[in-house]
C-alpha cells in the first residue's frame, strides 16, 4: 500500500510508568496506530491501548544492554510510514526530554514524513512528584535543572557538575545511578555541602517503585546498600526536605546537626 | 456532612491548554470531584470532565491582576475537605512546577487532610514541543533549566541570570515576558552572545497560540512588535535552531552572518 503523502508519525510520550499517566492525545494516537515502535522503558500496560491488529516492534536502547541502533529505528519509522502505515513511536517519559525525539523528528522530516509530537510526563518531574517532592518549591529554590548522567559518548558531553552546583537550583539527574560517585564528587567540588538533601526514586509510578532520601554525602553508600538501580531519577537540593518522606529518612539527623553547627 | 478522615484533596495538573493533554488520572479525579478550585490558567475545556453537580470555584492568581490570596485558597480546600467534599485543586501545567503545590500540600497535611498529587504537562516543556522544539536535544545541549521570571517578592528571589547563562544549558523561563528586558540583560552580562537563538510561545496548545523565534538581541523588540503577552514561555539556547520554525524565522539571517564572522 502506497500513499502520496504518508500519515504523520506520532512521537508519543508514554510518561513515567503508570498507564493512567498517559494523556488523552497519546491514547488517541495509540488507538489509531497500525505499527508501534516501542522503547524499553515504556510500561507494558501502555500497550493495551493499541488495536489488537497493531504490529509492535520493541526497539530498546537501554544503557549498557544490547540495543537497536538509532539509525535503524529511524529508517524503520520512515519505511513503515512510506508503506502507508500509521506509525506511533512510543517513548518512555517525554520524547523531547532526553528522548532523542529531536533526532527522530529530523530524520522523518528529511524523508518527507510529517511528524506529530505528543508530550508525555517526564520522569524527572513526575518521579519526584511520586515522593510528593515539589522540585521548584519557592521556599527552597528558584527553579530546577534537568540533566542526564548518561552521555554515552565521551566526557565532552558530560554536564559541568561544579557549575551546576553553583547555580543554586534543584538538580534532577536522569540515568545518574551508574555514574553517581563521579556526579557527587563534581557537585561537592562545586561547593555543595555533604549535608545537602538528596533523593533517588527508581521505577516511579510502577509497582516496583523504590526510593531513598538521604544527604549528598550518604548518597553513594545508600544507593549501593539499598540496591537502587536504573531507571532512576536523582534529586539534589534543599527542596528534598519538602517531601514528607524526608521526615522519615534515617539520615535527616546529620543534616539537622550540621545546620546547628553552622548556626 | 462530616467524615472521620476527609477524602484526599487531589492537586491536579491541567497541562498547558488543550484538554486532550490531560492525563487519564487527572480525568478520573475530575469525574469524582464534588468541588473544584480552579486557577486562571486552566483551559475552560478541562472543566467538561467535571460532574454537572460539581461546584466550581475560580481562584485565579494571575500576575498583576486582582487575585485570591494563597492563604484563603488553602483554608477553603481544608474546609471543603473537612465538610466531606471530594476536592480537586486544578492548576495549569503541573502543580509541582511553579504551581505552589508544595505549599498547598503542606497546608492540607498540617490540617490532617490527605493529599494526592496528579502531575500534569508543564508549559515549560510542552510549550516548546508545540514548536517541535526538543529542549534537551543532545546535539545542542546537556540539559535544560526551568526558572520563573515572576518572583513577585523582591530581588532576592530572582534567579541569578548571569550564572544561568554560564551553565551552558537550554534556558526555559516561565512568566518572563513582563521582565524580559532585565532577563536578557542578565543573560548577556553572563556572556550569552546576542545572536543566541531564542523563542517565545504564548498560550501554547490553545487556538490562541502565538510564537516568535529570533535572536536574544532581537527578543525584547520582537515581543513588543508582535504584542506577545503572558502566559508565555521563553526559551533561550542553541537548541532553538532545532525547531523547524527556526528556518522560517525572519531573524535567522543575522545569526548566520554572526557565525560566519566568527568562523
Amino acid at each position: 500500500m502506497n500513499t502520496a503523502t504518508p500519515h504523520p508519525v506520532h512521537l508519543v510520550g508514554a510518561g513515567p510508568g503508570d498507564p493512567e499517566l498517559l494523556t488523552l492525545k497519546a491514547i488517541k494516537a495509540l488507538r489509531q496506530a497500525t505499527v508501534a515502535l516501542v522503547d524499553d522503558l515504556v510500561h507494558p500496560g501502555v500497550l493495551k491501548f493499541l488495536r489488537r491488529s497493531a504490529r509492535v516492534v520493541h526497539v530498546g536502547k537501554r544503557g549498557g544492554c544490547a540495543s537497536t541502533p538509532q539509525a535503524f529505528i529511524e529508517r524503520l519509522m520512515v519505511a513503515e510510514a512510506q508503506r502507508g502505515e500509521r506509525v506511533v513511536r512510543l517513548k518512555g517519559g517525554d520524547p523531547f526530554v532526553f528522548g532523542r525525539g529531536g533526532e527522530e523528528a529530523d530524520a522523518l522530516r528529511a524523508a518527507g514524513v510529517p511528524v506529530v509530537v505528543v508530550s508525555g510526563l517526564t520522569a524527572g518531574l513526575a518521579g519526584p512528584a511520586a515522593l510528593d517532592l515539589p522540585v521548584t518549591d519557592r521556599r527552597h529554590t528558584r527553579g530546577v535543572v534537568l540533566v542526564t548522567g548518561h552521555t554515552g559518548e565521551g566526557d565532552d558531553l558530560e554536564p559541568d557538575w561544579p557549575a551546576l552546583a553553583r547555580c543554586g537550583l534543584t538538580l534532577v539527574v536522569y540515568m545518574g545511578v551508574a555514574r553517581l560517585g563521579r556526579i557527587v564528587q563534581g557537585l561537592q567540588a562545586g561547593g555543595l555541602p555533604e549535608h545537602t538533601p538528596a533523593a533517588v526514586v527508581c521505577s516511579a509510578h510502577t509497582p516496583r517503585q523504590r526510593q531513598a532520601l538521604c544527604t549528598l554525602g550518604e548518597l553513594v553508600a545508600t544507593v549501593q546498600r539499598e540496591g537502587l538501580a536504573s531507571p532512576a531519577i536523582v534529586v539534589v537540593g534543599d527542596v528534598v526536605q519538602a517531601s514528607p518522606y524526608w521526615a522519615a529518612a534515617p539520615v535527616q539527623q546529620p543534616l539537622q546537626a550540621a545546620r546547628q553547627r553552622e548556626a
